[in-house]
């Protein structure tokens, strides 16, 4: 487990504990969301961020709410959840496991019968917890489903984003494999994309990694052809935010250029997916709602301008890689392959 | 012609003035360089920087050094040149230019009778200022050379770096076909790369196509796929720091990754290249020196830490862009398409 808790449950101020991502690596500082409106805006200013992690925040923020409702009356606390629904909805477009969280709460509860407020209150954190729960087993049993894409004695990745305890609520996704591949024995080398514009690779990857004693070199987004063309890359691994049924995956700008630049060398293309990510119901990318963030992410580094002040910015948040130049789908019940419109499928109903 | 001087000779000084590209957009500032030492130590901390810009740049410093040397015996003048050559040649080793313009220097020099001190220094003069005075021309040439690949009315551009009047003595090489686009009435926007780690693209393209009037807006380098898919980009620009005989260039770090996603889009890249940075003697990419820079580009943005502070970074300056991603190569004496080898030698020659 790592030393710090990018999610906690408060019991004694029945609220979330985030470690606030903005900071690192620079501080480690939480920061604490006893109400519904602080946690939809740690998801949209990214004191939280990471697919998973989004996801189980949200959950508790479900918990918040629940709390938060000065009655006791189970219907008015039901009706103080679906109001944090549709907040919590709003904060970020992108990643499916905001929604998937959502939803997977409101079944969970519903299949608890409760008799008092009390009970529904500890009905949703008992299901919070066990997300929280399950999100690091299943990033466990995906590090251990890649492994059968491992050489056998030494695997140097290219990483794009953070994707590891910090994008989840422990081990990770992406990182988790490299983690999984590490702790095998594995002799592992990692270059990390800084990933601009805000910078998680360089700020949170390497802080993670640095903290697991694992070998890397940072590198700016624009060097992965050179660097796969001057080492012995073998395979590039990534996070996502959503994968449509036919295998199209969105995830942090960047990771198509990343993935076409890796078909061009030949280096295998892997995102790493908890089947939470896997948006049956989405039939292709161009479903798939593309976040634009903020211009001042683009010009604006560590408070000073770096372009002109009044420089008109495009700043997708995300972008969508085509299944074509996806070489597996790693998840916690194995790697799918092309077709993965069948595949996903059935790894997912497994 | 740009307000701003990138380089300029300072007659009463008997030196060189450049325009501290380091301070850009925050700050309008100049650097005069008096002695050799400070010419080398301005190409190489990126003072002045751009590949025509460093050459002719390069240029100035070897009349500083025959004005520095107290001696008016022409030995004892070309013997400071010498040293100066070697001096300058050490700055930086990836742009053929710094080496192309050194080389001319000498011929141009050997060109002329000089029967004095005084004299020898006046020729020096002269052969730079020609260089200076080609250099615009052969920019401006360029651009007109790069209309025949424009679309009727409206034309969108990626491009990456920086390669106006910065990066030349004024107009640019990429940037300058864009202003010859936008001066011949046609309808332009640009998606400029911020160019990481640098940002030359966020701190000095942004600079002068605001300058310029030219739409645009900024991009992360990862955003280009999304862009691409989102916008109709007619072609990619870039400029060239070295071409091989092969049509395989050398230039800014990011440029391969752009090239090889332009390709996978169907979006024409081209390379806008003076004849001066076409270097014959170089078979292909491969005989071609990365330059690697300090790890503090990356790690330190704004005076502030991006990333631990002792993690480790690798930073090649410049990649290789294979000659099949290219393609067109646009010089000042028309459009070489492939194959690179035979067209380029016969534009060389012309």
């Amino acid at each position: 487990m790592a030393a710090y808790k990018t999610i906690e449950w408060l019991d004694a101020g029945k609220a979330v504990r985030l470690l606030d991502q903005s900071l690192l690596p620079r501080q480690v500082a939480y920061a604490t969301c006893s109400d519904v409106a602080g946690v939809a805006e740690a998801i949209r200013n990214m004191t939280v961020r990471g697919a998973p992690a989004i996801g189980v925040t949200a959950a508790y923020g479900l918990v918040v709410a629940a709390y938060r409702e000065s009655s006791d009356e189970i219907a008015d606390i039901h009706r103080a959840v679906q109001e944090a629904i549709e907040v919590l909805k709003a904060s970020r477009p992108t990643a499916v496991n905001l929604f998937w969280a959502l939803d997977e709460m409101v079944a969970g509860v519903n299949r608890i019968s409760v008799d008092s407020g009390e009970e529904y209150r500890n009905a949703l954190l008992s299901c919070a917890h066990q997300m929280a729960k399950d999100d690091i087993n299943i990033n466990r049993a995906l590090g251990q489903a890649a492994m059968e894409l491992m050489p056998a004695e030494k695997v140097t990745f290219i990483h794009h984003c953070n994707t590891g305890s910090l994008a989840t609520v422990d081990f990770g996704t992406a990182l988790g494999v490299i983690r999984t591949a590490h702790e095998a024995g594995l002799k592992v080398h990692v270059f990390v994309d800084e990933t601009r514009p805000r910078l998680q690779g360089a700020r949170l990857t390497c802080w993670e990694l640095e903290n697991q004693g694992i070998s890397h070199q940072l590198i700016v987004d624009g060097a992965s052809s050179q660097v796969m063309k001057t080492f012995a890359v073998d395979m590039c691994v990534v996070g996502v935010d959503r994968v449509a049924a036919n295998g199209d995956v969105a995830n942090k700008i960047g990771t198509c250029n990343l993935a076409i630049v890796a078909r061009a060398h030949g280096v295998p293309f892997y995102a790493c997916a908890p089947l939470s990510s896997v948006d049956l119901a989405t039939r292709s990318g161009t479903g798939i709602t593309i976040e634009e963030r903020d211009p001042a992410e683009v010009k604006i580094i560590n408070g000073g301008w770096v372009a002109p002040r009044d420089v008109e910015v495009y700043n997708p948040a995300f972008d969508i890689t085509p299944a074509e130049f996806i070489t597996a789908i790693v998840t916690e019940n194995g790697v799918a392959y092309p077709p993965f419109a069948e595949n996903l499928r059935r790894l997912k109903e497994q």
